[in-house]
């Protein structure tokens, strides 16, 4: 019945379902208390209060027909104009409203962007490990991923390896800073070598290449790291901004894309991506949602980075403490920990023991797993009895 | 800069954007109380009350990490489930929350369905006159769309027609009732007559045709015409819903496909189109609106009801009054209208009065318009005159 195309995913998904349906096994077994579920980047912080009293507000102030009713594709101009002005002040930028489609979360942002830009037989090049959706979104529309490998010890990108995948092909490179993953955060030094190379590529093959800057975990950065703004150091960058994780509402599905001037063929690529966010299926974003994040644009979320910093250093101490060999993350919410042993068997013993964490090689980070420490303070002090069992039995080894 | 398949979409845009600017125009030439615009099919009546009420209440009684966070990408177990009871009161059906999958509005549902369906030359089968984004959509995922024409005066499918138009590579039947563009709603030998061409078909090839029921106008049904529930008829309907019209939500982008377990490989094509919804961006349906529409499952929307049908009679008593020819629509908020003249020069014609309707061409129904009357009482009286002033120039001639 089904086509051809979904065969393969509806097979690979079985690995996710698997270890989805192993999790409600183990809580209805031991109990949701005693199962220590590192598996999803599912914020445990909750959305700020200022969120729900924007919600509130607006349902008591706005014109439903307004509120809930359809807006230009792009979105409400108010909010676009709002958000424009909001990363003009943060980054001393100069969008405009025109700049900014509100999208449904980021994952949609990546699937009509690309969707924009490629031809089949495209090169799409994503730095290893990362958040392998990419992949199927890419392919989607007749994308080919290339993967080029990161530094070992560092995470940031292997300059040389990048300028050998770079080719006449290359449409699009994607970064994901923080890191998913690894919460490896990439500094200028890193952003002007990259745009150098891409620079250099698209002068010598008289092409066009977009570099993507997926960042949903922009505000997610510890010890005062920067975050630097990507357009400042490339013209054809593109941003893909996303609230799931900054303002707790994964679950909502509200972002946007950033296409800024300097991009070629600005205007064309804005309105063909309008049109592709439309004949897509996603039409516009949520509505209430596009007035919700222009509210609370300026909400002071140092609480909710505070709360994942102190998971981030408790986790991060006592794992090394134990013997475990992690990197210290600089911002996200993931921990990039070194399996002690195989790494299927690593995570199958950490099952055992009720921990749930993913292999590293659904990032195509083999060898590794990825901890989501977005979980309350006080599971995770739970959990350290289990990881120092995990330990003793694979240090003893 | 943009891909070879998103250069045709930008093309035909040129129209809408065009008649939408050409609205912008006008309104600002003489004002926006001046201006009749019947072009969009964006409802005028309110969302209900108990929508902005059920809204608040979430907000301060449900935990905002689950009500705004991730949950199974087919969305809330307990929403699927209430929305199934919902259905099941309703029809006498025996659906479970396993049947339903939430999605980002109509549109989306459409598409992740049409991605799970379709093979790269499969045909997707359409009645004209027809909403003309179901083709981009069948294209999105290598479909061809095959137009079948309606009775020219009932607006009903041409049993003939589509007889001679079924084959092998049949795979989807869309049909849309309430209908846009036309108000015509399908009784049950409409459905039954379709049905058996159907299952002759499946059963000539060995193939399997899904009949997918698109079906947002389901409430706005008038004097009390019966809208038969599709899956009582055929054994692989699926039917896609959406909150836009009966609760005036059409922004907030909330719907849910129901594929019921009497078609084919049921389990394997709801499997597949929650992957479909995963990987084409959408993730999941904005949360907190899939909550919300849960709780207002039962809301009488009478009065909504009410409101359009006392528009549709009073626009369809003055405009036959004054010469023109329209189909009576049982449904929808539409009404299709012969163009006393050619169609453009008609639509230029009534852009002149300041009344702005959608050429027939762009549902391919040539030679006809389309009048969405889902606009103030108000305005629609304000705009006979208008009316009478084109019938003037056009029956004159």
């Amino acid at each position: 019945m089904i086509s051809d195309k979904m065969k393969p995913l509806l097979n690979n998904n079985s690995t996710i379902r698997a270890m989805f349906e192993e999790g409600m096994r183990l809580r209805s077994l031991v109990g949701e208390e005693n199962v220590f579920d590192f598996s999803l980047g599912n914020p445990n912080v909750p959305a700020p209060k200022a969120v729900g009293e924007a919600i509130k507000k607006l349902v008591d102030t706005v014109d439903p027909v307004t509120l809930h009713g359809y807006m230009p594709n792009a979105g409400f101009p108010d909010v676009r104009e709002k958000l424009a002005d909001h990363l003009n002040r943060l980054h001393g930028t100069s969008f405009t409203g025109r700049n900014l489609i509100m999208t449904v979360g980021a994952a949609s942002g990546l699937n009509i962007l690309l969707r924009t830009l490629l031809n089949e037989g495209d090169e799409v090049i994503v730095f290893t490990p990362y958040f392998m959706e990419y992949g199927a979104y890419a392919r989607n529309y007749g994308g080919t991923v290339r993967e080029v490998p990161t530094d070992q010890k560092t995470f940031l990108p292997d300059m040389e390896a990048f300028r050998a995948a770079l080719n006449a092909r290359t449409k699009v490179v994607i970064i994901n800073t923080p890191n998913n993953p690894t919460g490896v955060i990439y500094g200028e030094e890193v952003l002007k070598a990259l745009a150098a190379a891409l620079k250099e590529t698209e002068e010598k093959y008289g092409t066009d290449i977009v570099l993507l800057s997926d960042e949903p975990y922009r505000e997610l950065a510890y010890d005062g790291t920067p975050v630097p703004y990507v357009t400042k150091f490339y013209h054809n960058t593109i941003v893909c901004y996303s609230y799931s994780k900054s303002l707790s509402l994964a679950g909502e599905r509200i972002g946007y894309l950033l296409i800024p001037d300097e991009v070629t063929d600005a205007q064309t690529v804005i309105d063909a991506t309008i049109i592709a966010n439309r004949t897509s299926g996603m039409v516009n974003a949520p509505a209430l949602m596009q007035k919700t994040v222009a509210e609370v644009a300026d909400t002071d979320i140092s609480g909710t980075v505070s709360y994942y910093d102190r998971n981030r250093t408790y986790l991060y101490d006592h794992l090394t403490r134990l013997g475990f060999d992690c990197v210290y993350p600089a911002g996200a919410f993931y921990l990039w920990m070194k399996a002690p042993i195989e790494e299927k068997a690593f995570v199958e013993l950490c099952k055992k023991h009720y921990v749930l964490v993913v292999p590293g090689s659904s990032f195509s980070g083999p060898g590794c797993v990825r901890i989501a420490y977005c979980v309350s303070y006080e599971r995770l002090c739970g959990s350290i009895r289990a990881w120092e069992e995990i330990a003793s039995e694979v240090f003893a080894k």
